[in-house]
């Protein structure tokens, strides 16, 4: 046996060095990966404490630890066999099985291990925290008036059927797969995901009180904006292990090579949103704006994660860069319309989800536009007929809203009994 | 020489591809591994100054970046060797050698390396992280009331002697790996350690002033939940460090299969401990706590900390849910017996830690309840016999506790001059 | 082929084991360190958000996420090739090539990749990260009166032609690297250039108003210390990936126990550098200042940065303890001479970054005080004249300054109209 390592050709080998090394390699990158995905998690609950008022902070802390809790009892339960479904379909290409996850045995004693990809611990641990992470947009979009039952309840329909089931269609190699739809890391399969059930959940809550009051859009400032920025540079950092670990091996030069890309171009992206967005606002509103850089930046790394490692460096900072001016436009548009997203994750995820996935088609010939329309549409169709009757059937059952004096005087004292900064004074 | 991966039954091989890059792996999983550790400092730092009231918290933050770099310099100093003793024990078993750390050569120049493990740097650098956070846990529970020097002698004391020595009966090879106790990455040698010498701090030191009042228990909130939550989220990150480290080796596929189902039970034990809290503090209170979430995770995260390897998922989201029932159940009763633990250490990391060692046997057939109990009890009754004639000797020396005026105050101006929110008014 | 690992004498061998597996092995190095470094930016914007007053927040807030969006652009469009001019020198040794950074092609293909290092997009990665480090430490120190668009306009300069240039006369192979000049990870050519462009700016920009008045210094405290505590340690983790990714290899058991060394020896440096503040603001001002910590402890890491290899832990603490003094007495110093520094990054950076430079001959035979020195010069002459000149044009031209009025009243409202904590009441 030798190692095919030293030809000059040796790039474009998809042979790795060493199968059980490839292993290693694959699977620690998978839980490096899934660590940065992880803390996305923290990510996602800063920023959205930060950019709600005061008297919500508390409540929207609380939604974010108990729906990442959530989503991983209910992937765990359901959600992971659902999406990768093994030899048992329930029916082939359009929905798996039902049991709970299965890890490999201790030491994979016993086990016959397919060691040519990765642990399936490590896969599990990566894919839940995309899972988890779908919950995390819904509960920014829907703040400072949503019953924090109700959300959860969506929460575990979400995370263990509505997120799973529409995966398995491209993940799971499913029919959009097989329909040659393309969507690296899922700025539909994740995020448009997100933005769908939040869009859908908006529209049938309705605004906050005095949200939108005479005809004119009555700003409600976020808290917080340090907390709201370290959320968009937490999200920022994971999402090199969203994008990164989406390449899935990390056994041979070719594929590391491909992470490095991925990593580079991300970052751009990221870099593009938010110089868009700081230009934009400036060109705008003759100030820049720092809840639109940061969500700039955000939707930058949305737009980029359709595609992350066919673009040029270039490429993926003007890809980033569209993104960025789509939030800077797509904010007021939502307004426009009376749909109130508390923190701008419909503009980000799916808003941004939508140019993303269109636009892989610039960077990959093997890409199509009606193909991956196509893609946008069914899943966008199925998560808003889901979801709307899954809000819908909350809404004439335990209700959806908190009453008035409780949206008034803030969630956290009326529902939860506990501020969030009870030693300083608010305005 | 030729590769063993590619046959069926590879899973259960335990000799590494290659030693080399076995060493290699190991090592690079150490450090990463230890960064995430690391940045266990900073969480407890930031749930610790968001749970304290915000007259207090330059003082706690102070503290814990006081106490984090003491740790450094005496684990280095003293620890390190005492706690693995290599050839020279002072007492075999019981009591290591006192030399300070000594690393590899620079390219392991002249060294004779034994390279079927990691490098002597990195192995010093993940442990270290350990011995730091059980002077965290202490900081925590001892708050608001606490001077900051003998406080921060107790550290020094800590790091350098007390943790290290118990440290050395179990992974030091001393007499309680001999007697077969089972304590995978520290319920009982981290964090109980911690959660005694709290508790024996605590008892000593006193409530705060007004704590326990005409009977009644007076609630004390914390200032800012946002930076509690924060920190709780970084805790549960670094414990993936935490835990998958305590694997110790990442140089065969069944290694790094062990650590991905470390890092997938981790997960679940944490979301079990929190749902667990959430649930029960609605049923008991009527309103889910966010500060008894925040600690049901962290309770999670410590009841798998003793055995994170061989439960399934099912089994460890069970034993995570039982850490956080017990952290809402033994919050009151501590106030009960009018011990004032600012921030839950004792409840998550005693408490937890106490129950994650003594459900080992129901997943380990080589466990024994009465080989854990012994365990948990050699150390508890080592750590809180040092602890409290440390505690008792500074108080009657330099003296434990703040003035009452300090302490009405505020320790922040009085102690240092210096506010952490001077720019807020407070209520 | 054989493997060569199994020898003693193996640490010193320089061959890797495999040459594809190193490859995989570095660039996975550089992209998890790279994601550390990358946090810095969030550490770096939490410390100056935490430092200034709360009127100001949110545009260091604005400044940071900027910054490193730009420095991402500029790095890309100009600031690499600059630095590592491959093979066609503009002036050899003195100036780099001009173009945009190119990466390898997806999957390598057609490439004929030099495997014996790592890829091309993860060394982009990563020495993106250095460079943005260097507009991070400028923001700081000109915070709370500097304009927002001549800020950008001086980060576009300084990161796409005065730190490459510099950069490249060490690492890119140039005449500073040619006369021996030592600077392992960036004492010089990272801190000290960030460090010396925030002196020149902090000169011709002039002191806050009112800072100094009457011959007295007048402390303006920052506005959130918490925020500026979870900077530090975030700048802290950052360091490992910073001084340990710059290891530039790890396909060899002496590369990667070269690395635990470094993260040892830079966790050590920085405990000094905290303890030393700690001691020293006790005993001169009879109160431990936590600034003074915090900055004590990046001090330690830049002092440690230029060599944290060689060092022994004990080294390397007393090393980091001293950059730790240097930053309590430059401190005062700086208010001396009326340079007012909002966050300390000249002492941190500067100061400790010069004592880092010059102390390498301590630890490194073959490193001399004088070429030190020399190269210390070099760069400090040639990054003062190019900043003074920009800051004196960006002065001439659009301005530098905001106007009193927005000064008194704060720039959050006057130059953005929006507030980063509307909801508090401030003093």
């Amino acid at each position: 046996m030798t190692f095919p390592s030293l030809g000059l050709a040796q790039g474009t080998d998809t042979t790795p060095p060493d199968t059980e090394i490839g292993f290693i390699f694959t699977t620690f990158m998978f839980l490096v990966s899934g660590v940065l995905v992880f803390f996305m998690a923290a990510g996602f609950a800063m920023l959205e404490a930060g950019l709600v008022r005061g008297k919500n902070v508390t409540m929207q802390l609380t939604k974010n630890m108990a729906l990442f809790s959530l989503a991983g009892l209910f992937y765990y339960l359901v959600g992971y066999t659902l999406m990768y479904p093994g030899d048992t379909w329930a029916i082939p290409g359009l929905l798996g099985s039902l049991s709970p996850a299965l890890l490999e045995p201790v030491g994979l004693a016993g086990a016959a291990p397919d060691l040519s990809y990765a642990s399936v611990g490590s896969d599990f641990f990566f894919q839940l925290m995309f899972c988890a992470a779908t919950a995390s947009i819904v509960s920014g979009a829907l703040a400072e008036r949503i019953r924090l039952w109700p959300f959860l309840a969506f929460v575990i329909l979400l995370t263990a059927v509505i997120y799973p089931v529409q995966a398995s269609w491209k993940w799971g190699g499913g029919f959009l797969d097989a329909a040659g739809f393309q969507d690296f890391a899922g700025s539909t399969v994740v995020h448009s995901v997100g933005g769908w059930a939040a869009l859908t959940g908006a529209i049938i809550l309705g605004p906050r009180l005095g949200k939108y009051k005479n005809g004119r859009v009555n700003p409600m400032p976020g808290s917080n904006l340090a907390l709201a920025t370290l959320g968009t540079f937490i999200l920022w950092l994971g999402w090199f292990g969203f994008n990164g670990g989406s390449q899935l091996y990390m056994d041979t030069a070719a594929h590391v090579a491909d992470i490095g890309r991925i990593f580079a171009n991300t970052n751009l992206a990221a870099s593009g949103g938010a110089v868009a967005a700081l230009l934009l606002t400036q060109a705008l509103y003759d100030k820049p704006d720092l809840t639109m850089i940061l969500n700039g930046a955000l939707a930058g790394l949305v737009s980029i994660t359709a595609e992350p490692l066919a673009p040029t460096l270039g490429q993926a900072a003007l890809i980033g860069g569209v993104g960025g001016g789509i939030v800077v436009l797509a904010v007021p548009l939502l307004d426009r319309l009376r749909i109130d997203d508390v923190v701008g994750a419909i503009p980000v995820h799916l808003c941004a989800g939508i140019w993303g996935t269109l636009a892989v088609p610039l960077t990959n010939d093997d890409a199509g536009l009606l193909t991956q329309l196509y893609g946008v549409a069914v899943v966008g169709g199925f998560v808003c007929t889901v979801s709307a009757l899954a809000w819908l059937a909350l809404r004439a059952t335990i209700g959806l809203r908190v009453g008035t004096e409780a949206e008034e005087r803030g969630l956290d004292m009326h529902e939860l009994g506990m501020e969030a900064y009870p030693d300083f004074v608010r305005t």
